[in-house]
């Protein structure tokens, strides 16, 4: 299944994708929103997503067509959003950092999660915002220091397109942690869809893709990730306790402006589109905050 | 006013701290929760400050006793706990690092909170478990941009104690940034009360104290600040959003366990005792996760 958020900002409904992606089932009826609470649900209940499809086939919920409507994050607020650093060989090597021995980690403010064709804003003061395609794993179970990452499987409820926005000099350059350079206004763009986990039959096998104005920037894929989805979970899970609607950003591969030639930084204007296989498209217009 | 949350882990009752210290005004009545939304709704309308404490005075809300009841976070989960590093001199010489040109920003995960005199959990693999008492600010109204530092006043609806507890092998030793050691599970006992702005008559004369097992660890005061709480909200509010009911720890003074002789850090069995004047205290003691 792949859920879906539609509506304006701050009053999105939860919905169904069909299967045409043209139009939704309205889940009013079903979840107040998708969130923790409702993903938590549908993995202790195994029946309910089958029951969930085949009500959506049988008519049960309104159709409604997407043309002309927003698409928000596929899930409301998270309660944390936690970010792999420097997880591609490539993307380590054209910023110039060293291979991580383990998971390098750091946050972003939950609420800089947007819509996937949101406006992301440029801050104020800055000159040195940079794009990163990456995939999002959302939880949708308790995961409290799992033994192993063959465990990871079964707290995870999806999988999304995540824009992890950052701006260089704050992130490295401002003194501190990468947090600052991060956590932005607008700088999680996520979905369109939360893919459920049963519809992914490999997430280490899956191409990313992002281009700026047209022109290619970043085209990878997750089979070339240092840590694995499950290592990343499994990790995690030692040193905090992830919970259902957590979203994990698994890193990014190479391209991103700060490691080419010229460092084009994103302008007001630019248009960024993303792409993941089997998890949708985003395309954000740049603006200034 | 001095709010507060009482009852069992996850089902608290909001509550306003009566003049004894030892009963309280149950507020389930006004408002569900202490929360972002009820907060910012007092900022919005002052009125009801003043209207709340007459309404207790005459009788309005049930009194109930303290004694033997649990005293939770003083609000209910934070969308996110964001904290200033290096933040005292003596502190930042304790710990061999430069003084900061300009506030070291890293976060917490929210989930860390829990009430002021809960169990506090030594992880798992962890040898370096340590104790930092913090001035935390509470937000009351959202923050982006602020002019200067003086428009701080208008966002912040009180102060309480925090402790930071910091995993320091995690935080400096396991690769990344600082997050890695600050976001385990109960790493963030909030309260016992959200004290208001307008109780606290300068927010940076007053004195903080942390002790372990009875013998004085920290004994500081919020004059030796690099950043004060005004420039702190300010700065942050340049790089991210702040919003109602977010938490901002404003860092530590010297005497952590990392800066001592011997470093005595925390083990399972040990009882740490937290003081800022007129924010009230915390006792914590140490199990194992």
């Amino acid at each position: 299944m792949r859920f879906l958020r539609i509506g304006p900002l701050g009053s999105e409904r939860p919905a169904l994708l069909a299967e045409d992606e043209a139009h939704a089932y309205d889940l009013s009826s079903v979840t107040g929103d998708i969130d923790g609470d409702f993903l938590s649900r549908l993995l202790s209940h195994p029946d309910s997503w089958r029951d969930l499809s085949s009500r959506a086939a049988a008519g049960e919920f309104p159709l409604v067509s997407l043309a002309g409507v927003r698409v928000g994050a596929p899930l409301s607020r998270p309660g944390k959003v936690v970010c792999i650093g420097l997880n591609y060989r490539d993307h380590a090597a054209e910023t110039g950092a060293a291979i991580p021995a383990e998971p390098v980690v750091f946050m972003k403010a939950p609420n800089t999660v947007v819509g996937p064709d949101d406006e992301v804003l440029i801050p104020r003061n800055s000159t040195k915002t940079d794009y990163e395609v990456e995939l999002a794993v959302v939880i949708g179970r308790t995961a409290r220091y799992l033994e192993t990452p063959a465990e990871a499987a079964g707290v995870i409820a999806g999988y999304a397109i995540s824009n992890d926005v950052s701006e260089r000099e704050f992130q490295l350059e401002r003194g501190g942690t990468w947090d600052k350079g991060k956590s932005c206004e607008t700088f999680n763009p996520l979905g369109p869809w939360l893919v459920t986990a049963d519809e992914i039959a490999d997430p280490q096998a899956l191409g990313l893709r992002l281009s700026v104005n047209g022109e290619s920037r970043q085209a990878g894929s997750t089979a070339d990730m240092i840590f694995d989805v499950a290592h990343v979970v499994w990790y995690l899970s030692q040193f905090l306790v992830l919970e259902p609607g957590d979203v994990v950003n698994t890193g990014t591969p190479a391209g991103v402006a700060m490691g080419r030639a010229g460092t084009p930084f994103l302008q007001p204007g630019d248009v960024m589109e993303l792409e993941i296989d089997g998890l949708g498209r985003q395309r954000q217009q740049l603006g200034k905050a």
